[in-house]
């Protein structure tokens, strides 16, 4: 996959819990790119290196992020933890991850927060949508990222309708749209 | 309770399924009073005013908001319908209602939203923290309420501290603290 | 697959959130050809096309539709919000699609409708069955489709009867039919 | 509770397996006296009387019923069987028994049926709805109750328009329908 | 697989919604056979056929059946059905058929029957115990049976001790059976 | 609670794990005394007194036991561990106890038993059907009992029946009886 | 309750997510205090308090604590981020908060931990067997608790057998302690 | 696989209710030799030799072992029936077996234990992690194994930095790292 260089300051942090979440989380990258929105991404475990997290989370209005996506599968704590450390908006990804129990470890660990630590969490597996997400925070403050994620949600109308074009030409009846 | 006069433009709208959401709900207005964003709120039904709401998300960039926070409960729609009638963000409360399943209906019809339309889904009932999400959102772009939803954070830090304190005045062993 | 061509006005509506729920759809339309009731297939998305959505279940009573079937997986919204739009009977089919959780969300997005407006659920990726149903419905004021899903029915019954034979010519004992 | 006489033949028969349903069940007849849709009401047990089941599921079209609404709880087999022994459109009421796992058990035993046999399920003690939707199944044939059915459903946009203008009297601030 | 002739009356009647059902079926026969029980076996659908259920289950003690086993998936009605038109006691097996939800379906529709009507429910796909529940049953009556289905289970015994053996040759450390 | 003297030797065993079962187990010692067959009923706890458990096991068939009842509540192992050590059929009521989490733990603990040793289970705290079921085991080789079971459930159609003239003549439309 | 002073150096840290927990965790306490093992108890929440947690986990062995026992309700990430920061045996308690999903949510967060960092999970609100495993742990190694936590379990055993002596002097048919 | 000679006597007990759980179970025999913890492996089932466990189970104190690790799954019941025997700690690992419900059964039978009995579960299948945390209950006592439990948790470390480089080195955008 080409990768565009990315020299501007990352406005999106991606982060995840291990390199085995990389096929499910470079949709985020993807619709990032597909905006025009700088990111990062790399990888901070919870668990496996918790101070590297804190440190990360501490850092991260600084640095001049603007909203975090934190992806992880099983008791999957780092959306959490991350938005317990920075007041910045974390997006949490749960990944249905070899070991989990048909994902519901997953979107339980990071849905079900307490009150006070918020996680913006979308569905299970969902990388695609959390920078959709993304997009749609800065969006509300750029407008120029706001019309594209307008834009990018119109072409899914066309395409729809493309596929309805298609399915009435293979012979589907279909009056509604004659 | 006391509601603050609100006479500056919203910056956030709070919608619910039905006004028996008002209980759960108004901890998001609650919020945002706290952190000084202006918002609005009211009743749009997906099912009983599916025009309302079309009206309603349709028109939501327009008027100046940035965020919409929508609950609803059961086969929740309204979050999601919302989120694909505007470029801005939605939040999704799942509300725990009295014909819902435990919550799990709720959950899940705000959650696993298709590819191409994200809700940011916040756990079951938890409308404080869809204020405090909300609050993050547009902190990330405003330093001043950045600030804001830092210093809350840190107050929550400050109040486990005191009950820390409290237990240990009770009696129950402690040498960490000491 | 060769399709009945279709010339008169549709009687029932098969829509799908996307034509990748085709494969599974397609059940409704192979049953409402077998009772020779007229039928149109097309794919209305409620999130990709909320407002196609919207004018075709506003317009199915006048177009002369007696029923709809609607299918969709994930946080399927489509089968409820055209319930809401129209006076027909809409039967849901919850679609077990790619990224939905064993289809947990498809069914109680589909099922849990709030009080008064519901949706005629079927099993889970029962398209076949939505197209019995719809043929049930139409049966039950046109006696000759009536009396054709009758003899469905009783077809079930030799099926079975004709199974029960070739296991006892198998070889398995049975003392009953002997 | 007053209840109309009821001398015209019935169209739709609702039947539940215990008379301790009937506080559930109750609400679907009187959404059918609401459209002024002539019904029937008793006790049917799938697992106490299951020959005065087969005889009413087996009488049910003949008897002049265009549908039939039928409720139980647990391992509920009553709408499932009826389903097998009629022509006739069967809707399925799960109910929430005294001993059921949540409900779980009713919704899942009404909804999985087999391919051939469907039963249009509502959801959990939805007896309203199942009223609603047979009042849709048979406004589909008989334009009056069709538009009764309309008028219920424009009705309850009005309650919700009334309940946001409720909220607005009492200070949540609404910009939109201001 | 070679079939026992099996002349004599049978006293386990194995029935099952599907002749799909059969691979997972044959276990519980397999056991009968091994225990030396006469059983019948054949396919008896609820749902396709209710009458030949009917029958089925109010001939079973008169023809001299003493248990009956009944295997079924999805919405599985056959075993509490049968149980309610018999005295025997009813085995029932849930099926994990195609369109089952992870067999919850199934297990749930056979195993939460309302008092009056039990179902002696074994695991999921589980035939083979419910072959050795009969043996258990019938031996509990007859001491020849009684004691094959002792040595059934000390045969188990036997069977671990011979696999703790093996994993000790292969080398893995082991003090206690030293 | 008046209990009968019960001299003759007992055919079925009744234990529980714990004396707060014993409101739930009841039900099924009264089953049995309805069908007249002698019992006996204690507290045998699989991990609070495991070498009780597997005494009392062991020693059932000789002593004379046909059939026995297990309920116990959360990981429950009694009716399994139960089985492993007897050839007598085990029916095992799945109890809500006060830390259950919903009874799913009971269900699952008790159902799901590996190939080789059934467990019969019943509905959740349905220790009235165990009785019911020990009634059926018994019955199939004693007339005598295998009649009041007979007549049991032929009691329970009678209760039906009435229950359906009481809705009839408070005025519920039913012209199905009349 | 009276609190033993407890002047030794804990060989057991008990901490909670919130003074909300404390009656639920204070059983952990009372079963270390009936063993004789010194303790300490007090607030540290992974969310609210992230920086005490990191301070009271990497402290811990080098404290002389042996074991951590360690509560949490909802998304529970408190045992499992103490566990990544400390080589000391960690237990997880999940709590049954007032916003949990029927404690799936903690049960799952706290139990499925990746590879590399455990948590030895025990039942929903059972703070009493988390004491007593720490018992076990302690135990192990050191005779003298070894021994009490077997007298403990010798206990279980007597108070057992009176129930069953109770019930039998209460009239419950019972022959085999007879 | 090369397995070390043990010829020392063995802390940990390694069992598992069947040898088709050796490959999920093999996993916490590794990690005890990396840690160079004496160790035994054995197949011990509950439920087909029950003798063999109570006699497993009462030895095991005396014979020296400081923890037990028992794999089962379905309704796995020998965690719990074997802390029920010994005061060691007892480690559960629930293994999500080809009958069981995607590993609910086995969760739920070892982690639910009532009152008295811990079981120290870990996550499905998460023998590995049974591995890891007897070598902390060891290292608790016993400071080099507690020094390389703590150089294995640093070491998971290492590995996440490494991966983080890489994922740097292929070209995702990371500000952070720089």
């Amino acid at each position: 996959m080409a990768k565009a260089t990315n020299n501007t300051a990352p406005q999106v942090g991606i982060i995840m819990g291990s390199d085995s979440d990389l096929p499910v989380m470079e949709a985020a990258a993807e619709m990032l790119r597909h905006f025009g929105i700088p990111y990062e991404l790399t990888v901070v475990s919870a668990h496996r290196t918790p101070m590297r997290m804190v440190e990360y989370a501490k850092a991260a209005r600084d640095r001049g992020l603007k909203v975090i996506i934190a992806g992880a599968g099983g008791a999957a704590h780092l959306p959490g933890m991350v938005a317990s450390l920075t007041p910045l908006p974390v997006i949490g990804v749960p990944v249905k991850s070899s070991n989990s129990i048909d994902g519901w470890d997953s979107i339980l660990s990071i849905l079900q927060m307490p009150n006070g630590i918020p996680v913006a969490t979308v569905a299970l597996n969902a990388a695609k949508n959390a920078g959709i997400l993304a997009g749609s925070m800065i969006g509300a403050f750029d407008a120029g990222i706001g019309d594209k994620v307008a834009a990018y949600k119109a072409g899914l109308e066309e395409e729809v309708l493309k596929k309805a074009s298609k399915l009435q030409d293979a012979g589907h009846p279909n009056q509604f749209d004659s």
